[in-house]
This record gives C-alpha cells, sequence and structure tokens, in this order.
C-alpha cells in the first residue's frame, strides 16, 4: 500500500478526538482491512459496568470507514452514510478490537463490514458485527 | 408515568459514565420516549470537527433504549440487540439532542427508533435517524 | 407534480413482473411518498399462511423507492444501496399497504423509510417499518 | 444433524408457497448453514429485467432462518425480528443461490447472516449481504 494512504489514515485517525477520548489507536492498516484497539475505559461504560455500546460502535464504525479510505485515492475522504450494529455479547474485558474490511468496493458506495473483539483474561469474545455504507468525497484535486 | 420508573431511568443514565464523558443529561421523560442533549464537546469530534458518528449513535441508542425502559417492569432492564443508523447530514453544531421512541412494544423484543438534531445557531437540523430492538431483560423479582 | 414523473413511476412499476407476480398495484404518488397496495394472494405465503417477509419487504422496498423516484429528474433511475426491515407483527389479512416515503432527498443518496400494514377484517396492523438509502442513477440525457 | 431437523426444514420450506412461486429448492441442510437456489424466473423481475430485490431478499431472508431453525429444538419455530440487506451488484443472470449462516446462536434470540449470488454464464457474482436477527417461537412442547 502506498506510504501517502497509511499516513493519511494516521493524520485522519489523530485528528478525531473521539479516538483519544476512547484511549483507541490504529493496530493495523492493511489494503481494504484496517485494526483499532482500545482499553475499556472508566469513562466509556454503560450502567452495568461494560463497555457502551457507543463505544463498540465507534470502534467498529472507524475501523470499516478507514478501511474504506485505504482503498481511495490519497485526495478522497470518507463519510459513513449508514451502519447496522448487532451486539452479540456483553463487552465486559479490559481490551476491545474492531476490525473493519471493504466487502465490495465502488467509485459511489463502498460496503464495508466490521468485526468487534473484547479481550478479557486473554480470552477474545465477539461481541458485535456491524456492515454498512461509506461514501467517498472526492478531495480538491477531483 | 409511575415515579419509580423515572428514577430507574434517571439512576441508570447517571451510572453510564459514557453519557458524563459526552456531557449528556437526560432532557425528557415520557411513557415511550425519552430526550438525551448534549453540548458538541471538544472531546467527541471526528477529523473535521463535526461531532463524531459515535456520540451521535451513543445518544440516539440510549435515548431509544430509555424509552423503552420507560414502558418496562421497574425490575427490568433493556438492552440493544441491534441499531441502524443512517446519517443524514454533518453534525455540525453545539449542541446535538436525541429523542428515542417506541414504536412497537413486546414482552419479548421492543422495535424502536430514534431522531438526531443538531443545533447550530439557533437552527435544527436533522442529522441522523436510527431504527431498531431492544431486548428486555427480568430483574431479581421475575 | 410534472405528470412525466407519475407516467414513469407507472411505467416503471408496469415493467417490475414481481409486482404483478405479487398482484401489487400503485396506489398513490405524491411528491416524496408512494403507496403501494396488493392482496396477499396463495401465491406468497410462508409456513403459517401469512404474508412472506419476501412480500413485505419487496412492497415496503418498492414504495421507498418510487417515493425516491419522485423527487428526481425525469431522466434518472433509482437503486436500492441498502434496507432495512424490522417486522411487527404477523401479516395475517386480506391486504397489504406499504407506503414509502423520502427523509432526506439528495443528489447522491436519498434516505428514505416505509410503513406496511395489513388490513384484516377492516382492522389495520403496522407489520413492518424499513429505513433505507436509495441512489439516483443519472439518465442518458446527463 | 439429526435427521428430524432436516425433514422439519424440508417440510417448513414446502409449506412456504412463496418459495415454490420464486421457484426455489433448499440446496444444502448443515448445522448452521442453509443454501436455497432458485432460477431468475422470467415473473421476478424489475424493471430492467434483473432479479428483483424482493426475490434477493426472500432468499436470503429464508436461507437465514432455515439456517437459525437447524440449531433449535425439534418442536421450535423461527420468525424473521429484523433484517438489513446490501445490495452489491445488479442480479443479471440465470440462477441465484444465497447462503445463510448463524453468527451466535442463543435461546432468545439468534444472529445470522446471509450471502446471495448470482450465476451468470458459469460466473459467480455476489449480489448481497444480509444481517440480522432470528427469534425462536417455542413449540407445543415447552
Amino acid at each position: 500500500m502506498q506510504i501517502q494512504i497509511t499516513e493519511k489514515i494516521q493524520t485522519s485517525f489523530a485528528a478525531q478526538t473521539m479516538m483519544s477520548t476512547l484511549g483507541a489507536h490504529l493496530d493495523q492498516i492493511e489494503r481494504g482491512a484496517v485494526s483499532i484497539t482500545a482499553p475499556i475505559l472508566e469513562t466509556a461504560r454503560q450502567q452495568h459496568g461494560f463497555a457502551h455500546s457507543g463505544m463498540t460502535f465507534s470502534l467498529g464504525d472507524s475501523a470499516a470507514g478507514y478501511a474504506a479510505l485505504s482503498l481511495m485515492d490519497v485526495a478522497d475522504e470518507v463519510l459513513t452514510a449508514e451502519m447496522k450494529i448487532n451486539l452479540l455479547a456483553p463487552a465486559r474485558g479490559e481490551l476491545m478490537r474492531a476490525t473493519g474490511r471493504v466487502i465490495k468496493p465502488g467509485r459511489r458506495l463502498m460496503v464495508v463490514s466490521a468485526e468487534v473483539h473484547v479481550i478479557c483474561n486473554g480470552d477474545e469474545t465477539l461481541v458485535a458485527i456491524l456492515q454498512g455504507t461509506m461514501v467517498p468525497l472526492s478531495g480538491p484535486s477531483h
């Protein structure tokens, strides 16, 4: 993958204050697949002390969005048009990892998915799956 | 509505650290409809300075979940089974308000929806709609 | 609404063999809102004799698609990018009516919704809600 | 897998008149995975002569539902609570095949997915992905 795209994703990620609020960092960037990891902070919980679904969604949606961006032109931006999340199990653990993938690239729309796992005492549990649509926005050079 | 349910929703909301991280508070609690409002904090942005979709989802999902809880028994809990969000416009503004509603109550499943608006210089814009399913979890008295 | 658009929707609808297989007809065409009605035929049932979810989806999706088309240029076409359906009650009755609406028009994407009712002995029941995205395809004159 | 479950799925499928209207038949039944195949009939088209999205949905939803049923007790029934479909490409071809899978089994809810392919001149194209929730209904023996 072009170094430019990797740098672009890192720069965009760093500019998302929500990601630093959640303590998230980019784990892995490949063409069409991006992983994001975050500790489940005290500040991102629901009423029973598990990770809030908003954290699960944030990581899954961002991983899917950057997976889409990894296949776009360097000047392009990406927007989530829509995203569906099914929550499979309580997000109980120390660490959350979301992996986004491009299912179908396209110039107008990119269909993406994401899986979110939680790591608890070394055991990994699938806690959510996401399926959605990203829209490429052409950059100034277009 | 029973005072007990209102208090229960307030207690549950206060226990969600994600809600205080986002600066959110309960706006209105009615039978089958709950509103949550939050300022769009510097710490909840995406890369262009608008509210992160994770914030939009968090508020919409929580408002829908508490709308469902407002129709349940006092001892019950509520879990999101799945939620779909369509993002309609950039969430640019000072304040975000999510209003959740119960479309179809049920003992096993509650179908819910939410609308999320952003207030910018006094103008209100619909930025997202959500549609999903909540699951009642019976409390200890059941 | 331009007569041209109404005629175009009628022509497109007539060309969908699935609609005649289901016995469906256009009920009402307004700017941004279209209704489709069909009897629940013996040939469109699930295993308990209610309308098959595929019929409910077909009517809801088509009503939403034509609602979107009603706001487009005469030369444009419309495609469903994605659609989410929540099934609320068994579709038991004689007649099904789907009403599609445009929630947010746009040049690139149109966010739509639909409600599907079943009429049984004169009583109308909401059996499904849909939320999705339509994509305008520019016609030859563009 | 128990012969009883296989027979039950075959009996239920045969009772869905929508499946015979679409010319569909059960392709493969395994524990947690079911395939359904159908020719793209003249009677199941949209306005451009491709398979109607209602056909794509019907096959995907039914394959996912029977995948869920394959993991349930013999006396249980299954209902679709909700389903999301992303349409990836025009369904142009002779044959459509939907494969449903259980992502997360459960006593109250089963999260499922499906992929729908179209075969055109021997080439297979992924035309849709579905993600949704099935609800087990306890049979009379429970």
